[in-house]
C-alpha cells in the first residue's frame, strides 16, 4: 500500500509550478511541471490551470500545495504560522482553496522580535526546512532569489533570515554599470574564491561592488570571470552575515545543482566544514507529506 | 577685465550636458543645459552636439570639458592620472578632442594599491574635488548614482572609493521585490533616520535588505515611508563603510540638494559633526578654472 499515491502535492512558486503524485511518505510516483507561477496568475486562474496540468490524473486526489499560492496575491491566502513551528502547526493552518477540487494550501511561517513585530516571513521554505529535518539543532541554507537561512530543532523551525542575494545579483549583473564587465556565467573558480574571502575578512558590500568595473578596467577581471567575482562578492557578503547571526554548525543546504556548487564551497570557506547537500525536490516532497500526515 | 569670459566650462556626464561661460576664476556669466549626456552619443556626435548647444557663443572661445566626455566609450579618451593629483597633473594630462573648435579634455583619476593594480577610478569628480578645495587634510563626499569619498590634502587629492549605493537604491526601489512596498519619494524623517542608525550599528546590508518588505507586510512601514527606510539602509551603509575606510574627520559634501537633505543628517548621524555643504555646479566651475589656469 505505501506504493499507492495517497495524495498530489504541489510546490506553486512566483516563477514555477510543480507537482508529484506522492506516497504517504512522500516518495514521488509522478511528476509535472509548467512556467505557470503564482506572479503571473490572477486568483480565478489557479483552479484552472491545475485542472489542466493534472489532467489525466485522478480528480479525487486530494491536494497539499505549498508556496506563493498561499500569498495575499495568490490563489487563497494562508495566513503566516508563527515560529517556532513543527509540521503539526502548519497543518492546523491549512486552508481550503475555493473550487471543485479539493486543495489544501500551507501557510507561511512569520518571525516576531519581543515586541511582536514581524521581522522576517518565508513561504515554501518551511516545507522544506520540514522535509529536511534530522535530529537536534541544525540549520538550513536555502540558496535563491531570496535565499532563507533557516534555524530548526528536531523537526521545528526556531529562526529564520532573509537575504536578497539573487535578486541583488540578477540586478546588478543585468541593469547595473557592471553588466558592461560581464561575459558569461558565474563559477566556484580562484575568482569566486578570492571574492568570498575579501567578504569573509569584513569588507562591506557596498565598498566591494564596484571593484568588479574597476578590476574589468584594469583588464585584470576577464568578462568571463566577472560574474563569478560578482556573484563572490554578494554570496560571501551573505555567509559572512549569516555566519554572525546564526554561528558555525552543521549546515544541510538545500538547492539546485548551480546555486549548490557556489554555496557548497562558499560555505566551507567560512568556516561551514560539514555541509551536507540536499535536493530541493525531495525536501518539498518529503516535507508536504510530513504536513499531510499531521493533518488534525 | 576679470569679468570677461575667459573659457566655456563642459560637465559632460553620463545623462547630462552643462556648459558655462566662465571667468579665470571660476564665476559663471551664462549656462546652458542639454538632456544628451555621453550615454547617448557616439564619438562622432560630440562636436555637433556641442556646436548646437553652444550656438550664438563665440566660436572662439577655447573649451574645457570634464567628465563622461574623457572616458573610453565617451568623445576622445583621457587616460586617468594617477593619484596623488592637483591641477597641474590634471592639466598636463589634458587631451584635445578632434573637431574645428579648441576643446580640452580633463582626464579622470585612477588609485593604484601597492602592486600598481588600480583598486578605483572617477571622471568628474576629481574636477569637482579641485575646485572644493580647502587648506589641510580633508574628506569630500560627493553622493551620486556612484558615490564618491575623496581624501585630499590641500589642493592635492590623495585617495578615492567609490560606492554603488544611487544605483542600488534605484534598482531595488524600481526593479526588486521591494517596489511593491514603495509608494512616494525619500525624505529624511525618522523612519530614514532610524534605518541610518541601524546601518551604522553594524548591521550587514545584505540582511537589512528585506526588512523594507517585511515591515511593509506588518503595517508597520507605509508605503509612503518605505523609501525613506530603503534610502536609510544604503545610505547608512555607505556612510558606516566610509568611515571605517577614512575616519572621522571635517567633510565637504558636494551634491544635488536632495541628496544634500538626506547625506547631510545622515553623515551627522555617523559622527561626521562639522559638514560643510558645497554646490555641485560651484565647485565644478572652480575646479575648471584651476585647472584651466594649471596649463602647462
Amino acid at each position: 500500500m505505501a506504493t499507492d499515491t495517497a495524495f498530489i502535492g504541489i510546490d506553486w512558486g512566483t516563477t514555477n509550478l510543480r507537482v508529484w503524485r506522492l506516497t504517504a511518505q512522500g516518495d514521488p510516483l509522478d511528476s509535472r511541471a509548467s512556467p505557470q507561477g503564482m506572479g503571473s496568475l490572477s486568483p480565478a486562474q489557479f483552479a484552472p490551470v491545475l485542472d489542466d496540468l493534472l489532467s489525466g490524473w485522478p480528480t479525487d486526489l486530494p491536494v497539499l500545495a505549498c508556496g506563493m499560492a498561499g500569498a495575499r496575491q495568490g490563489w487563497v491566502e494562508a495566513p503566516y504560522v508563527p515560529l517556532p513551528a513543527d509540521a503539526p502547526a502548519l497543518a492546523h493552518g491549512l486552508v481550503a482553496a475555493p473550487g471543485d477540487r479539493r486543495v489544501l494550501i500551507v501557510p507561511g511561517i512569520a518571525a516576531r522580535d519581543a515586541q511582536g513585530h514581524l521581522v522576517d516571513v518565508a513561504r515554501g521554505e518551511e516545507t522544506q526546512a520540514i522535509g529536511a529535518a534530522a535530529p537536534g539543532p541544525g540549520l538550513l541554507v536555502c540558496p535563491g532569489t531570496h535565499s532563507k537561512w533557516i534555524r530548526t530543532d528536531g523537526a521545528r523551525i526556531m529562526d529564520l533570515q532573509t537575504f536578497m542575494t539573487g535578486e541583488l545579483n540578477g540586478l546588478l549583473a543585468a541593469k547595473s554599470v557592471l553588466r558592461h564587465s560581464i561575459g558569461g556565467p558565474a563559477r566556484p573558480d580562484a575568482v569566486f574564491r578570492q571574492a568570498v574571502t575579501e567578504m569573509l575578512e569584513g569588507r562591506p558590500l557596498p565598498e566591494a561592488l564596484f571593484s568588479v568595473r574597476v578590476q574589468s578596467l584594469d583588464d585584470r577581471l576577464a568578462a568571463k570571470d566577472a560574474a563569478s567575482r560578482l556573484s563572490g562578492l554578494v554570496i560571501g557578503a551573505e555567509i559572512a552575515a549569516g555566519a554572525a547571526r546564526f554561528g558555525l554548525s552543521p549546515v544541510r543546504l538545500v538547492g539546485n545543482p548551480l546555486l549548490v556548487s557556489l554555496y557548497a564551497p562558499a560555505l566551507a570557506q567560512g568556516g561551514y566544514d560539514a555541509v551536507e547537500v540536499i535536493d530541493g525536490d525531495h525536501a518539498v516532497c518529503r516535507g508536504l507529506a510530513h504536513i499531510w500526515n499531521a493533518r488534525p
